[in-house]
């Protein structure tokens, strides 16, 4: 039975969509998800329904689902609350298996939504029909080309394949990330908003993940869990499949779980609790939506390094200086070079400097590439070191241009990861893009970079003492 | 006496600037200067000076600097370590009040280095020429159009006058703050690289900003402090006429610290003395570039709030959940609303809230500018509050610009200040300048808002007490 084996391809693959309660209205629940579906290139059918029109933005329009001739894979239902029983059961019916609840006003809204959402919840246990929400924005594949949700950002020019899979149960916070990361080229595979989740909840879509060739790590924005055991069963195979699971958990605080538990009906619950599950389960905790991003983003796209020992290069003393404070703040170390390394860049050492960690190669080989490139390359033969942080301060387009072409073809000859910080202004973004084209991890802040490289170790450490 | 009674403004002013060692090689140091200056419209005279050329970059080019029939009020010099002195001896002769030396090789390079640097300190001590550096990249005054540095930075389109004012110990980050903070739409009023500081320090940069109309808060990047008791002095001034300092001090751990050291020569100093220096003078510590940056925007651009009682208001629930979990690690109180405003505004409040604080205001206003503006000020007169966040989570370039502009149009009838979170991407660009023009303080991370906002709220406090 389809409950007991959950298979969620027809949610995130769908080969057609209707859209209940379709509507002109250029703003309405009932418009934006034809215009995103469109907009991103839906390579599937879709289906507005509405029996007040006969076509809504060049589609054919259908008085209701059973009338359209065409198996349904998915139904998008954004309206009022009071009809979207009735709507579901046309769902049934018509053997749609899954339907995304736009629709707000249940377990978020005092004793009258919570009754209606024991409704719908009594409603799924007696049908086939899987739901995603209520109170949710939808779901977005990437790679799939489905933008099944009426978030704005989806405004954006085009949908950004990538590897993480992101489950929010804001939505709001949902498309700071999803706007956020656009910004950096950093792909999702997924976008999973929950809502209330009267049904599907994160722990199936993190079932999803796991199978999921595409989807190497996993961001959660968390409010509360509904089902912590299986949460945490989920959270657990996981860790043995190695996708990292990182966690921003909201309602830390009283009034923060107040502003949770007001706006969603979660429960909240104790932060302590949560902390204890995080650990347990080796999910890497961030405070903050761009932490979230960034720690997913290195996760899923760096090797894991072998160790804690970092090598720092950088074109400037003072954020060497800056980069070995954050490192010491990280817990990571930052051992000298070997003498083999040393004899080995000689001739490069610029006058006022020597081969050191953190490295100082000052500005002057900004244009000098291959010198660059020899630097790296030494460094990452140095058995001294698990992983190299590189830091740029040149902002120059010209400039940094050739050096991120030279880092960018170097990358399949290194054999430990690199991440490089670069926290400059935009006029460096060709520089940025060829970086972020070639799959290297690319900061702009290096609070937040040696942040993600003291997480990326710890995963490391967690995985050998597991 | 000249030393005596400090006047910098020829140096930030100056009617006509001589470049020693000009050159018309693209990227060096006695040509970059010159093309930045023009770039960015110097509006007085510039002399290169290089008795091996007749003209650079259009410019009549002179053998040396006694032969230029003008009064030069500042020399940039840029030649190798040995010619240094015999230029500075012209300018002497020639009676050039300033020198910029951007030279390298001095403290920072073992003991030949040092050796000349003690002899640069000599030539001071003997002369009237006031020395900015060596192993500086200059200064900037972006109001009077002065870009007397070769950063990489200047590669940027215009200066963009402001009102913070930053001496920075670091080339290098000092170009990283100058970028992102140009990307921000974050002016400076001046820049200065004050180098190894063989003469001019911290503490005169300092006295100048003391009296600059235009500095209304100061960021210090600092490695070490050659002259504690000066930079005390002036700090505690500082503190005297309402400028507040923000400082990154780098060099806080071991390794940071040698890291600092190597490169300008810097003693270090154990941290906890900095530390307290710190907290004597209520300067406001920091720990990375953007915080640097933020913390002295919010402090140059906004009122000072009376207390810590903040009112959140947001678009989305978890996001308004999230920013009372970092309003508390803040130290900041959320006091519920009166019910005066609840009265107030029981029209506005949509089917799914409540007037509370955090406000989930949802998102169905952002349709209705109107209703936002009524909002705000509601909460402004409310006698609970001494600062107003607002946090959005749309990003439609359309609906998030005439909120924006709804917004700029309400500042002159806040009695409160307003701080912005916009935690998106740049889709909604247009209404993030909107917002800057307007100066209204803007954040793109939650976390550095809330602690921007505490810092404000502290720096308040400390006033109180003083």
């Amino acid at each position: 039975m389809l409950k007991e084996n959950l298979d969620l391809s027809r949610l995130f693959y769908p080969r057609a969509i209707a859209i209940v309660g379709a509507s002109p209205d250029h703003n309405s629940l009932g418009s934006l998800p034809i215009r995103f579906l469109q907009r991103h290139g839906f390579p599937g059918k879709i289906y507005p329904v509405n029996p007040k029109h006969k076509e809504i933005m060049g589609l054919a329009c259908y008085p209701s689902l059973p009338e359209i001739n065409d198996e349904i894979d998915l139904a998008l239902i954004g309206i009022p609350r009071q009809f979207v029983l009735s709507a579901l059961r046309s769902c049934a019916e018509k053997r749609v298996p899954f339907a995304i609840l736009f629709s707000a006003g249940f377990a978020e809204m005092g004793a009258e939504g919570k009754k209606a959402q024991e409704e719908l919840k009594e409603f799924v246990k007696k049908t086939n029909v899987r739901i995603v929400g209520p109170n949710c924005i939808g779901i977005i594949n990437t790679h799939g080309r489905v933008a099944a949700s009426f978030t704005s950002g989806l405004e954006m020019d085009f949908l950004l394949p990538g590897n993480i899979g992101l489950i929010t149960q804001s939505g709001g916070v949902g498309n700071c990330v999803l706007t956020r990361a656009y910004d950096r080229s950093i792909g999702l595979s997924y976008f999973i908003s929950s809502g209330n989740e009267v049904d599907l909840e994160i722990a199936d879509f993190l079932e999803f993940f796991l199978r999921d060739e595409r989807t190497q790590s996993i961001a959660l924005l968390l409010e509360d869990l509904k089902n912590p055991k299986k949460f945490l069963e989920a959270a657990e195979r996981a860790f043995q499949v190695g996708k990292p699971i990182v966690a921003l958990k909201v309602g830390r605080s009283e009034k923060g779980k107040q502003a949770a538990s007001s706006h969603t009906g979660a429960m909240g619950g104790r932060d302590d609790i949560y902390e204890g599950f995080f650990r347990q389960k080796r999910i890497c905790r961030v405070y903050d939506i761009d932490e979230l991003l960034e720690v997913a983003h290195l996760f899923a796209s760096s090797k894991i390094p072998a160790g804690k020992r970092v090598a720092i290069l950088t074109t400037s003393g003072g954020s060497g200086a800056l980069l070995a404070d954050l490192a010491a703040d990280n817990q990571l170390s930052l051992p000298p070079p070997a003498t083999a390394t040393k004899e080995k860049l000689n001739d490069l050492v610029p006058a006022v400097a020597t081969i050191s960690n953190p490295m100082d190669i000052t500005t002057q080989f900004m244009n000098d590439p291959e010198a660059i490139g020899r630097y790296l390359l030494t460094f990452d033969q140095d058995e001294n070191y698990d992983l190299l942080i590189i830091n740029f301060t040149v902002s120059s387009p010209e400039r940094t241009k050739k050096v991120a072409e030279k880092m960018a073809a170097l990358k399949p000859s290194l054999s430990k990861p690199l991440v490089v910080c670069w926290p400059v202004g935009s006029m460096a973004q060709e520089a940025f893009h060829c970086l972020q084209k070639a799959g290297l991890p690319l900061f702009f802040q290096p609070a937040h970079c040696l942040l993600a490289v003291g997480k990326l170790v710890r995963l490391s450490q967690a995985s050998e003492k597991y």
